[in-house]
């Protein structure tokens, strides 16, 4: 049997590379045998940006940025494709990692430094500029990406704004001193979420929670995000607040989209496109992926979902593993999934989960692997 | 395909019977079509006496008992047969279920009410006493069911002893008041545990704790049945602290093997024979069979194990469905099953756990038949 092996990363707890290798370890363990091979996925999350340089062959540059708390981090991007594209992930300058839980802070909080990684990728010549958006730290807007490139959100006494705190009192949008280089750039957001801007599943009140905001920050955000599009509105017509994947990164995804003429992609969906899944597919007779929760919300658009997409189009038995599922069989997700599998050994707290994640997808692929050697052989028997 | 259904009871939370209808229920659901037929089996745990009934076409006898505390209880037991068998669950009259938490003693909780369980059968003229020993309350050696037989233990005071609390004073015992009755019947004990009376894996160390035996309790009860143990040796030569099986029921089933003639058997295998379970499996193709944990200890004769056994030297697949699973894959256990599915559905307290039992056991069944259904089409495709 030919097993693709193709998970997302498991929030908290593996890489994909770790994922697929912890599936692809307990296969090579049980009875089956036959061609197994490892195709990590991303969906714009972090980590996105380093499996699509691994599949490039990149080159890997660092870079000291300011990390969302002012303070000086080593960061770094990829360069791949001849030195013409740069790979830039969020979560390197401005992620939620880069800060202990104390420290989380969503109105101070700046994507200054995604932007410096920016400014550098285009002192090295780029034309083009692909942004892995997850696991950002920030609900800014991208005004700190923006502020690095040389554009600065005034206030109604000419002061320069560098955080969301007081964005609904911004006034002006200055771009006189904006890098002219920007404009030649192609810019590719891979976005890991559908949500809007602003309301009650934007950007502030649907992930300012866990970046540490409280219901009276996640209402100054919104205000202030909301301030923050009817600035763009007025300085060049466009409503960003409409934007598809616009909540993406704290509206980071949102204000690139209306300053920068980013495009704003399903992250899942350009990276299975770039790197060649579906042709991958069709070598295959099952595809095992997988992500630290498969719900409702993966149907739009996470990476195992687009990947089971894919399988299901070219008839490949398609098996899901997931430290959470649903409760009761979803139909929706049953058209992407054959089965859907949790992969804990037993009821137990948040943390032992997570820190077991390794053995058990390892311990589940042994015990798939023995089920489909069992069922090939009793099938093929009959 | 043919699935043939056959758990034990999921241990505080469904019954055989129910964790048979859920994965039923689930299997419906997918898209597998095939004849799926319900056979839950007992191992001599708690529900297991019900189970032999129901196959045998029983008659249901109530009558009122003492509880392990002293209570009277309205219990029941069986009549199958044509009167010729009786089929008795401890767990009616002395089982732990009869008890609130605060109510647990094992220094003075009695089996005396199984006793009269066994006395009423008699009077019915049954030939054959089949006792489920599951989910006793009591670690008492059985003294409670020999007293209410008719057979006392003295201390040097000749004060009759009732509770295991004053086992070790035990200086005699005294069986010229016996009933006579139970010299012709055949007493057959249904153990769900292989462990001996005494020591470290004994009825007291490895059972006293869940009844509410204090380290120093634990060391009272094994100092009792010690005592137990000689004074049977003394009165007819019996050595039961090698018995295999004493230590279930609090080492009631000692007791009944030392002074009764009862024997001693694996439950879970003798359920199996009795109800003729492997000339059933002839008929399927795959066994789903669970239980609360699915460990190593189950390799010591619990009744999915016994099942699987049957069914793989019948050539069927076999899905074992447990809230508990080994960490690591058990090259053991994976003789017995091709998969050891774990069906919690995320992260949780056992208290979650245990009340979404049903629900998790049918959407895992679900999912199963899914994959099921697509492995079968594409396998037989290609």
């Amino acid at each position: 049997m030919n097993i693709l092996i193709a998970p997302n990363a498991f929030k908290n707890s593996l890489t994909a590379n770790d994922s697929a290798n912890a599936i692809l370890d307990g296969l090579m363990r049980s009875r089956l045998y036959g061609n197994f091979v490892c195709f990590p996925i991303g969906d714009g999350g972090d980590g996105t940006g380093t499996l699509l340089a691994e599949r490039f062959g990149g080159t890997k540059l660092e870079v000291d940025v300011k990390d969302p708390v002012g303070r000086k981090v080593l960061s770094s991007y990829y360069i791949v494709e001849n030195g013409k594209t740069a790979i830039i992930e969020m979560a390197t300058a401005s992620g939620i990692r880069l800060l202990d839980n104390c420290e989380l802070d969503p109105l101070h909080a700046t994507s200054v430094g995604t932007g410096e990684l920016m400014v550098d990728a285009m002192s090295k010549g780029v034309e083009k500029v692909i942004i892995g958006m997850g696991g950002s730290a920030t609900v800014d807007g991208g005004v700190g990406i923006l502020h690095a490139l040389g554009m600065h959100f005034l206030d109604s006494h000419g002061q320069i704004l560098t955080t969301p705190e007081n964005l609904s009192t911004v006034s002006k949008i200055d771009d006189t001193k904006l890098d002219k280089r920007i404009k030649d750039i192609e810019i590719i957001v891979l976005c890991d979420v559908n949500n809007k801007l602003l309301g009650p599943e934007g950007a502030a009140a649907m992930f300012g929670p866990q970046k540490g905001a409280s219901p009276e920050e996640i209402r100054i955000l919104n205000s202030g995000l909301l301030r923050f599009s009817e600035m763009i509105f007025r300085h060049n017509g466009k409503n960003i607040s409409d934007l598809k994947y616009g909540g993406a990164a704290g509206g980071a995804a949102a204000g690139l989209g209306g300053l920068l003429n980013a495009t704003l992609v399903n992250g899942a969906d350009y990276f299975l496109q770039v790197t060649g899944f579906e042709a991958e597919l069709k070598n295959f007779d099952l595809l095992i992926t997988g992500e630290g929760s498969i719900d409702d919300q993966s149907l739009q658009g996470k990476g195992p979902v687009r990947a089971a997409h894919l399988a299901k189009k070219n008839g490949l038995v398609v098996i899901g593993l997931a430290g959470k599922v649903p409760l009761h069989s979803s139909n929706e997700l049953s058209k992407y999934f054959d089965i859907i599998l949790a992969i804990g050994d037993k009821p137990s707290s948040m943390s032992e989960a997570i820190a077991h994640t390794r053995f058990n997808l390892s311990r589940m692929s042994t015990e798939i692997g023995n089920l489909l050697y069992m069922l090939i052989h009793k099938l093929i028997k009959n």
